[in-house]
């Protein structure tokens, strides 16, 4: 799928001041190579979901303007979109003061960008002022598409 | 600074159906025992910052509807604001699918979020269509506030 002839290396990350203030993209990768990645629906500005990126995920999401994530279960880069059509088209790319996330304001294309078919992957909100076993509450819950028949069953 | 007596231990994750469709928070902390938050603000919707809790700092989070954050390079536990006053207010908070991320929704305290000095974290914008190096443009870098006065020099 990848093709090691697209994959340029970012330079490594110089100081703090040059993190921080420089005009440099110079990602600083975990221990496991990562970068997280926020993406945000540039209309309703919620967040659709939380993910990450290694070198060659980050490197094609510039070039495509589409996001590409490194899926930490499987081990493996991941065109998002990819099985089920639900591209997400890049409206605007920032990253970070200290160059370890970024965050992407994107179109979602189709009905959600959840494996579990809904449109957002927060679908469930935290009550707070609780401590102890916390329940949770369904918010925008409902699904939007039947991930059965997008991503097989 | 932290209050052993006031942390609660969460339920271990379940199974994939439990964590994703259940209604128990059993978060799924990562290798290093943390989970990833994204913090918004509640008016403007811009992602103000990514950072990560540890288990105590989300119960903390949860009792006190103040964002509490586990700094990685300091390897404690952090009260936002707590030298800087920018303490966050949390209107909403959501759990993602895999319960390993929570999004919330944030009254920002002051004049940032950022310790560089700025309202957001993400200050800089990666140009896209582009294959080898990358140059940053500054988008919203105005500093808000001076960080020395702020957080000490």
């Amino acid at each position: 799928m990848a093709d090691p002839s697209a994959f340029a290396a970012f330079a490594a990350p110089g100081s703090t001041k040059e993190l921080e203030e420089g005009r440099a993209l110079t990602p600083k990768f975990d221990a496991d190579g990562l970068v997280t990645c926020v993406a945000t629906d540039a209309k309703s500005g919620d967040v659709l979901m939380v993910a990450h990126m290694n070198a060659e995920a980050l490197q094609k999401t510039i070039a495509s303007g589409e996001a590409w994530y490194f899926s930490r279960s499987r081990r493996a880069l991941w065109r998002k979109g990819e099985s089920s059509g639900h591209v997400q088209r890049i409206v605007e790319m920032r990253i970070d003061c200290d160059q370890d996330a970024v965050w992407i304001k994107v179109e979602q294309e189709g009905p959600g960008a959840c494996h579990t078919g809904r449109r957002s992957c927060f679908y469930r909100a935290v009550p707070l002022g609780r401590t102890g076993a916390v329940t949770l509450e369904f918010r925008d819950g409902d699904k939007t598409f039947d991930p059965k028949k997008v991503y097989g069953g």
